[in-house]
C-alpha cells in the first residue's frame, strides 16, 4: 500500500511527477541527443519556469549538476581564491565548511549550537573572506535563516559574494536574486522529484571571478567550472550528457507550481507548518526543538520526543496511518523527529498525520 | 509513432528500462532514504549484477557519479600527482587529455589521426607518467582498442596505473579487471538507460595513491574523492544523495543482461556489427571509415557518405523506417554517419535499418 513520506529528503513525490516521467518516456526523451534542438527547448522551458517561480533575473545562469553536494564543491572552487566564511549550525552547513577546508582554502566559520539560528546583526564577516556561505534551511536541525537577514548580510558586505543553500527549502524562501549572488537546491526535497539532479543559480559577477582565477592558475575544475557552464548555458546546452529526464520533469513541476502560484504555495507551507508546530506545542510527548520562532523552519519541522521512543512513534505512525516521518539527524536520531513540510503534501495529509501522532 | 534510435548516445532504451522505472515508482523508490537498508540493498544488488556481467573482482569498488565526464576529472584528481599519458584519436579521448591540462598536470599524449587506432607495440609511455588513459571505444570516430592490446600495455608498464574509458562500449569489451586498474562508463549508451548516471570501477591500489596524495596536500576533491567513495561503498552507501532510481534500474538491466548471458550479448553485438560493416562495404554510397579491421568498433559503426548528403540519408531513413541514425561528429557531421550497435537493438532491427539504407 502506498505510503506518504514526510521525510526531509528524499521525500514524498510531487503529485504530478510520475505522470511527467511517463510523458517523458512516451516522447522517448531518454534517447534524444543533448545537442539537439529538442533538448535545448527542454532546458529553456525549465529555465523559464524557474525564473518565474523564484523570480530569477535574466542575467543569472541556471545550471544542472549531479547533486547539491557537487555545488558546494563547485562554488568554493570557482569563487574562493583564498578565504571563505561559513555560518555553521548543523551537519549540512558544517559539511559545506569542510569542503572548503578539503579544497585547501582558509575557511572561517561562525558556529552556533545545533538548533540555533543566525540574524545579520550578530554576524561579523572576516575582512578577507571572498564568499559568505549561508543556509536558508539547515535540514539536520530544522533552523531557517530568513531571507531578510540574508539580504541584510549581503548589504553589509557588498564587496563579498553571498550564496544561499536552499536545498531543503526552495522554492519557499522569497530571496531577492538582485541582492544575493548564488543559490542552489536539489530536486528530491520540496520539488518532490527522484534524486539525481542539483540546480545552481549564479550571477555573472561570479563568472568574472572564476575567469580571473583561471588565468591565475587556480584549479577551478573542468567541465563544471563556471566558464564552461555559462558558455554551454548561452545555447541552452550542458557540458556533459546531463540528466535529461530530470531537467524535463523539473521544468514541468515548476510549471505546475506556477499554475498554483508561488504565493499560494508559500501560504500553504506556512499554514501547514503552523498546524505542525501548534500540535507539537500542545502535545504531551513532543517539544518544539528550535526555541526562537523566527528561526523555526517552515519546511522541516524538528521536535524533541519526551518520555516515548522516537523509533516507536515513527513505527506506529507508519502502521496506523501509512505515513513515514523522519528520525532526528545523527546524534539526535533517538530523541528527535523531523517532519518535512514540502509542497508535495497538502493540508489534509498534514492533518491526518497530526491525528495519527495524537493517537500515539 | 515510436522511433528506433541508432544514435551513439543517448540511444535506444533497453527494452525493459521503462518497465523497471514503473516498478521503481510503484515501490516509491523516489522517496526512500539513501541511508536506509532498502537503498543499501539496491546498491548491493546493482554491484552484484555488474560484477557478474563484467567479471569484476570483489576487491574493486563500484561507484556512481553524475556522468562519465565527471569520472575523467575524478580519475586525474585522485591518481595523478604530476603526469598523465593519453592515447588520443578523437574528440572524447582529447577531452580526457584536456581535463588533465585544466587540472594543472603535465599531460602527455600520443595522438593519431581521426579514424586510426592503437596497438600496444607502437606505444611508448613516458617514464614519469602515473596514469595511462585508454579508450576502449572512441565514440566520435568509431575506433576501438582491443582488450588484449590494453592488457599488453599494462603488462609492459606495471608500475603505472591504466584506466579504460568504456563509455560507448560497456559491457561489450572483455576486459580483465585483474590487469587493468580502473574502467568507467555512463548508462545512456549500451546499457540503454536515460542519461544522468556514471559508473566507476576502481581497484584499491588507486585508493592508496589517493590517500597518499591527500596527505601531501594535493587537491583530490571532496565528496567524490576515492577515500570518501570507498568509505561509503564499504556500507553500500554514497557520499551524497545519489540518482537512486538510476542505480536501481542499472542493477535490473544488468540482471536482464546476465539472464541473456554476456557471451550471447557479445556474439549478438559482433553479428549485428558484421551485418552493418558488410552492407557498408558493398554499398555504392557508403565507405567504412576505419580502415584497419582490428580497430573497427563493434558498438559504433562509422561510415563515410559518398555522392549523397548525410543529412538527407538520416532524414529519409527516419521518414521511411522511423529509425534515427547519428550524424558524424564535429567536422565530420556533413560527410559521415554514426550507427550505434548497442544491446538495445536486435538483429531484426539492424536488418530493417540496412533495408532502409539500401532503398535510399
Amino acid at each position: 500500500m502506498r505510503k506518504t513520506y514526510f521525510t526531509p529528503g528524499p521525500a514524498e513525490l510531487f503529485p504530478t511527477v510520475e505522470r511527467h516521467y511517463q510523458a517523458a518516456f512516451e516522447q522517448q526523451l531518454g534517447s534524444i541527443s543533448h545537442r539537439s534542438q529538442k533538448f535545448r527547448d527542454i532546458y529553456k522551458h525549465t529555465v523559464e519556469q524557474l525564473r518565474i517561480l523564484m523570480n530569477v533575473p535574466e542575467t543569472n545562469g541556471i545550471f544542472f549538476t549531479g547533486s547539491a553536494t557537487e555545488i558546494w564543491e563547485r562554488l568554493i572552487q570557482n569563487t574562493v581564491e583564498h578565504e571563505s566564511f561559513h555560518l555553521v549550525n548543523g551537519s549540512f552547513s558544517k559539511k559545506f565548511y569542510d569542503f572548503s577546508v578539503d579544497l585547501n582554502k582558509f575557511a572561517h566559520k561562525f558556529e552556533k549550537p545545533f538548533g540555533e539560528g543566525f540574524d545579520n546583526a550578530e554576524v561579523t564577516v572576516p575582512e578577507y573572506a571572498e564568499l559568505i556561505c549561508t543556509t536558508a534551511n539547515e535540514t539536520s536541525s530544522g533552523v531557517q535563516m530568513r531571507p531578510a537577514e540574508i539580504h541584510k548580510l549581503k548589504r553589509a558586505n557588498k564587496d563579498k559574494f553571498i550564496c544561499v543553500d536552499m536545498v531543503s527549502s526552495a522554492p519557499y524562501p522569497d530571496l531577492d536574486f538582485n541582492i544575493i549572488d548564488s543559490a542552489f537546491f536539489s530536486v528530491q526535497k520540496s520539488f518532490g522529484m527522484p534524486a539525481g539532479l542539483g540546480c545552481w543559480i549564479v550571477n555573472p559577477s561570479m563568472l568574472e571571478k572564476a575567469e580571473r582565477m583561471k588565468t591565475h592558475e587556480n584549479q577551478i575544475g573542468t567541465y563544471h567550472n563556471l566558464p564552461s557552464l555559462f558558455k554551454n548555458f548561452s545555447k541552452f546546452e550542458t557540458p556533459e550528457t546531463p540528466n535529461v529526464m530530470g531537467i524535463y520533469v523539473l521544468g514541468k513541476v515548476a510549471e505546475d507550481m506556477n499554475n498554483i502560484g508561488i504565493e499560494t504555495i508559500r501560504k500553504q507551507t506556512e499554514k501547514k507548518a503552523k498546524v505542525l508546530y501548534d500540535f507539537a506545542e500542545k502535545c504531551d510527548f513532543l517539544d518544539i526543538f528550535v526555541k526562537n520562532p523566527d528561526h523555526r523552519s517552515q519546511t522541516v519541522v524538528v521536535v524533541n520526543v519526551k518520555e516515548k521512543s522516537a523509533a516507536d512513534i515513527i513505527k506506529q505512525v507508519q502502521t496506523d496511518a501509512n505515513m513515514v516521518i523522519g528520525s532526528g539527524y545523527g546524534d539526535f536520531k533517538a530523541t528527535q523527529l523531523r517532519i518535512a513540510n514540502f509542497a508535495a503534501v497538502n493540508l489534509e495529509q498534514v492533518e491526518t498525520l497530526v491525528e495519527a501522532l495524537r493517537k500515539v
